[in-house]
C-alpha cells in the first residue's frame, strides 16, 4: 500500500480523539453509502470475479508496523480497494452456501453505538445498564426455551449468584461452556476431594473411581465438540460419534448400546449432545429420546442448537425440537437465524445454579455477590452484543421470526421440490429446517447408478462417484469464482452401498432476500458449469455409452 | 418499557432487511449525533448521578420476547432511556479506573463496515481479503515482539499450514489458547500413545510418567489463569501462585525453589507465566531470568502482557519489557492500550509451528491444507475485528503510538509526584507503565503508623488499617456515584507488617484526553467525600487524638 503519511503530532493525535471525519472526508462518504443503501454499497464495492487469494495476499505483505501515521482518508481507499473490494458478500440473496444473511438494517447504527459506549460486559463498573440488559435477553432465550412461570423470572433473572446462562462470542464457546460445567458438576468437590476446577481431571477421576470420562454424539456433531474434549483433557478420541439411521439423526439404541460397554469398562459417560440443526444437513436428532437416555444413565444433557435453536421462535415448527426443554443446557447462536451480526453466542442453563460449578472471583473485580457477569463465563473482557439481540427481539417480535423462521424452511421445501423436478440433480438430503444437499447428477448417470445399485457393482458405483465428486468438486469452485451466487459443499454419504462419503453442495436457506427466481437461477448456473467441465463430465457420460 | 407496536408482516419484515432508516427517524438522529460529536453524545445522554442497579433492572424485567413487533424509532427512544442514559462513560477522561479510554474516532465508521460486510473469519469462504489481512496484523504484532528478518515474515505469513498466532475475543481467551498449547505440545503424540489432545490428560500424564502439572506465576498473576487450568483439568491448586519481591515483580528465586520441589514430586511445570503489566499494580516480571529459568526447566514460556504489551510501541520504554522476545507465546489485548474497541486479543507464538498442537479440521470448512484461520483458534465463528487493529495499527503509525505510550507513563508519573506531594494520601505502588495504586490517608493517621510500625504494634496497625479500608471503599464508592469521575479499587498488601492486604485505590492513565488538572480535581473530590464520612475518618482522627 502506497499513500501519503500524516506527520504525528501530539495535536494530530488528539484530534483523532476528539474530532469526528469531516461530512465530506472518505470515510465519512463511506459511511454514508453504507447509512444509505447498505446492499448498493456492497454490491458495488466488493468485485465480483474471484481474485485468486495469493494475489490478495501482496497487499498484506508489509510485516512492520508503519512508522508514520496515515491519514484516515488515504487508509479508507487503501481498505476499499483492498480490503472490501475483495471480501466476501455474505448478505446477498444468492449467497447461500453458509448460515450468513443479509441483516436488518437497524444493527448498522445499533452497533456503532455499542461501538462508541464500549462497555465491558465483565463487571458492572464498565457496563452498568448492559448487565441487567444481558441478563434479560439469557432470561428471554431461558424462557423461549424452558418456558418456566413468571416467579422463576422474577426469581433468577437478575439474581447475583447465579446466570440463566452466558453470553459468549459464538457456538463454540458456548459449547466448551456447557462442557466444562458439565464435568465440573460431574467431578465436584466431595469430602476430601476438592473437585475438578482446584485439584484436576486425573484426581477428579480417582476419587470418583471412573477410568475415564467419555461424551456420546451424533456422527454429524459439530467439530467445536471435537476441540472441547481436547481442551477440557477429556481426549477426542473419547467424543464418541454414534452413527445415524435415516435422515442423519443419531441411532439412540446404538448410543445405548455403546453407553453400556463404557459403564462395563467403567468409562462415565460424562453428557450426552444432542444435535438441534446439524451444520451439514440441518437434521435435529430425537431430543426426547436422547433425554431419556441421559435419565437413564444420570449424565449432563447438553443440546447443541448453535443453528437450529431459532427454530423455536415459530410456534408453527417448533415441535421440531421437542424434547430441547429436557436438556440440561442448550446452545443457541444469535448471529445466524435471529439476524444478529457476528459474535453473538449463548449457552442457558435449565439450573441457574448449575454455572457455579466454573463460579470464580477476583479481588478488583468480580467480587463475591457482585452482578458482575464476568464469574461464571469463558471469556473475560466482552462487548454489549447483548444489545443488538434484544434490539432483534424487540424490534423483530415473535410474530416477525414467525414469519422469518417459516419462510426460510419453506423456501427449503420449495427448493427441494424444485431439484425433484430436474432431470439432472439429485436431492441428497431432504430439508428438515431450512438446509438441504444436492448434486448435480445427470439423467443417464442416474440411470446407470440405478443398475449398478440393482447389480450390486460396488466397482462401478466407486467409479461414478469418483467422478461425480470431481465434478461437484469443479461447479461448486467455479461458480464461486464467478461471483454471482454461492453454495457450499461438503462430504455426506450419498451411495449407500459404498463406504466412501460424497461431496455434495450444500444450501442453508434463512436469507430472506432469497427469492425463488434466485434458486432457479442457481440451478441454471450450476447446469452451465457444469456442462463447461472437460474432465468429469464427458467420463461419466463415456461411461453410459459404454454401458447402453 | 410501554411502547407503540408494529404490526408484523412480510413486507414490513422484508423492508428491515432492504431499507435503511430515513435520515430524521429517531435511530438516524442519534446516530449523527455519535458521529458528530461523539463525547458530547455520551455526556449528554449518559446521566451523572447512578442510579440504582435495583431500579435499573425494573427496566429489564420483562422475560417474554414480545410477540408483536417494536417500531425502531420506538426501540432508540426506549434505549436511550433505559439503557444508554444509565450505562458507564467508559471514554471520559475522567474515568481513570479501569483500562477502558477514549477511542479514535474512525473506529466508529469502521466498525459500522465491519457490522455491514459481516464476515466470519472462521473460513477463507467467509472472510477472503480479511483472512491475509488479519494474518498481516498477526505478522506485525509478532514482528513488534520477536523481530525476526523479513524473509521469516515470507514465509510464514500466510503459511497455510501454520500461524504466527490467533485473533481471540479477549486476553482470556487468548491466555487459555496459549496454554492449551503449551499443554499439548508437552504432552505430545509419542510412540503409541496418540497425544493429549485425542488420548485425554490422564492418559498424557500416565504415559510421560507425570504425577501432575503445574503453571508457576506471579501471585499478581491474572484471574483468568485459574480459569485456564480449571478448563484444561490441570486445576486450580496447580496454579502455583509464587509471591513477589519488590514493585510486585515476581521472585525467581523462590519460583525456582518452588520448581526444584515440584521436581522432586515428580510435578511437571508445564509453563511460567510472565506477568507483562499486573492488572492490579502495572508491573512487570524480571521476563529475562523468567526465561532462564523456564529454559533450566525445559518449559513453555508464556507472557501475559495482554495489558502491557502496548507499550512495546514506545521506543523510549519499550526496554521495561526486555526478555518478552524470548517468550513462547504472548498474549496482547488490542483493546487495551492499543486504542480499539472491545473484543481484539491476541496470543502471538514464537515459533510458526507450535499451534499445530491444536490444529483441527472439519468436512465442510477448515480443510487441511486450506488458509482458513479457524483451524487454529479456540473459537469458531468471528467477526472481523483485525480491521480495526489494522486501521489504528496504519493510522496512529509507531510514530503516533509512541506519543500516546509515553505521555500516559509520563502522566502516571505526574500524578505519582502530585499524590506525594499531598499532605493526606499515601502512593502505595509506584507506577512503573501508567498504572498507580494510592489511597487517601490523613496526615495524622500516617505519624500515627510511623509510631505503630517503629514499636511493632500491630494491633493498632490492624485497627487503622480497617477503618482505612472502610475509608477508602466510601471514597470510592461515593465518588463512582456522583458521576463525575471514577477510579476502581483492589486489594493489595500495603502494610507490610501486617498480613492482610489493604482496600487502594487504583487508576489506569491511558486515556490520552485526562489532563493534569483533571487528575488534580480527583483528589479535591476524593478529600472532599473523606469529609463527608461520618463513620470512619471520625474513628481514626479519634485515634490520633487519643495517641497525641
Amino acid at each position: 500500500m502506497t499513500s501519503k503519511r500524516a506527520t504525528a503530532s501530539e495535536d494530530a493525535l488528539l484530534r483523532i480523539f476528539t474530532l469526528p471525519e469531516a461530512p465530506d472526508s472518505t470515510l465519512s462518504v463511506i459511511e454514508q453509502n453504507l447509512s444509505h443503501n447498505l446492499m448498493g454499497f456492497l454490491k458495488d464495492s466488493i468485485v465480483a470475479i474471484e481474485k485468486p487469494l495469493t494475489e490478495i495476499e501482496r497487499d498484506f505483505q508489509q510485516h512492520q508496523i508503519p512508522e508514520m501515521p496515515q491519514f484516515v482518508s488515504d487508509y479508507a481507499d487503501d481498505m476499499m480497494a483492498n480490503l472490501v473490494a475483495h471480501s466476501v458478500h455474505t448478505s446477498s440473496p444468492s449467497f447461500i452456501g453458509h448460515m450468513t444473511s443479509a441483516l436488518p438494517y437497524f444493527v448498522l447504527p445499533l452497533s456503532k453505538m455499542m461501538v462508541g459506549l464500549n462497555q465491558n460486559l465483565v463487571k458492572i463498573e464498565t457496563s452498568k445498564a448492559f448487565t441487567p440488559l444481558e441478563r434479560q435477553v439469557l432470561g428471554m432465550m431461558h424462557h423461549l426455551i424452558y418456558q418456566q412461570d413468571e416467579h422463576f423470572y422474577q426469581h433468577w433473572m437478575h439474581s447475583a449468584n447465579d446466570s440463566l446462562g452466558a453470553f459468549c462470542s459464538g457456538g463454540t464457546v458456548a459449547n466448551i461452556t456447557a462442557l466444562w460445567t458439565a464435568r465440573n458438576q460431574l467431578l465436584k468437590a466431595d469430602g476430601d476431594y476438592k473437585g475438578v476446577s482446584t485439584q484436576g481431571l486425573m484426581k477428579g477421576l480417582r476419587h470418583y473411581g471412573f477410568n475415564d470420562l467419555a461424551i456420546l454424539v451424533s456422527q454429524r456433531g459439530h467439530y467445536s465438540l471435537g476441540k472441547t474434549a481436547d481442551l477440557l483433557g477429556i481426549g477426542r478420541e473419547n467424543i464418541i460419534q454414534v452413527p445415524t439411521k435415516e435422515n442423519n439423526k443419531v441411532d439412540v439404541e446404538q448410543m445405548r448400546t455403546i453407553a453400556s460397554k463404557l459403564q462395563i469398562n467403567n468409562i462415565k459417560v460424562m453428557a450426552i449432545v444432542g444435535v438441534a440443526g446439524t451444520t451439514e444437513t440441518g437434521n435435529i436428532d430425537p431430543l426426547d429420546e436422547l433425554a431419556n437416555l441421559s435419565e437413564e444413565l444420570s449424565c449432563h444433557f447438553h443440546v447443541d442448537a448453535a443453528w437450529g435453536g431459532a427454530s423455536l421462535l415459530s410456534n408453527k415448527y417448533r415441535h421440531l425440537l421437542k424434547g430441547i426443554e429436557r436438556a440440561d443446557s442448550v446452545t443457541i447462536d444469535a448471529h445466524k437465524q435471529l439476524y444478529v451480526p457476528m459474535g453473538a453466542g449463548m449457552v442457558l442453563f435449565k439450573d441457574p445454579t448449575f454455572a457455579n460449578a466454573i463460579k470464580h472471583h477476583a479481588e478488583y473485580i468480580l467480587r463475591q455477590g457482585s452482578k458482575d457477569l464476568g464469574s461464571q463465563t469463558l471469556e473475560g473482557s466482552r462487548p454489549g452484543m447483548a444489545m443488538l439481540v434484544h434490539a432483534c427481539l424487540q424490534i423483530i417480535g415473535r410474530d416477525g421470526y414467525e414469519i422469518l423462521i417459516n419462510n426460510s424452511l419453506e423456501k427449503a421445501r420449495y427448493f427441494a421440490r424444485l431439484i425433484h423436478q430436474q432431470d439432472d440433480f439429485e436431492l441428497v438430503t431432504e430439508p428438515e429446517l431450512c438446509l438441504l444437499t444436492y448434486r448435480y447428477l445427470p439423467h443417464s448417470v442416474q440411470q446407470l447408478i440405478q443398475a449398478a445399485r440393482d447389480s450390486g457393482d460396488k466397482k462401478t458405483l466407486t467409479t461414478i462417484n469418483q467422478l461425480l465428486d470431481g465434478l461437484t468438486q469443479y461447479i461448486q469452485k467455479r461458480q464461486r469464482e464467478q461471483g454471482t451466487s454461492f453454495v457450499s459443499r461438503t462430504r455426506i454419504q450419498a451411495e449407500p452401498l459404498i463406504d466412501n462419503p460424497s461431496i455434495v453442495f450444500r444450501v442453508v436457506l434463512a436469507n430472506p432476500l432469497t427469492n425463488h427466481d434466485i434458486l432457479k437461477d442457481i440451478l441454471i448456473e450450476q447446469i452451465s458449469i457444469a456442462r463447461q467441465d472437460t474432465q468429469h463430465l464427458p467420463q461419466l457420460l463415456a461411461l453410459t455409452n459404454s454401458c447402453n
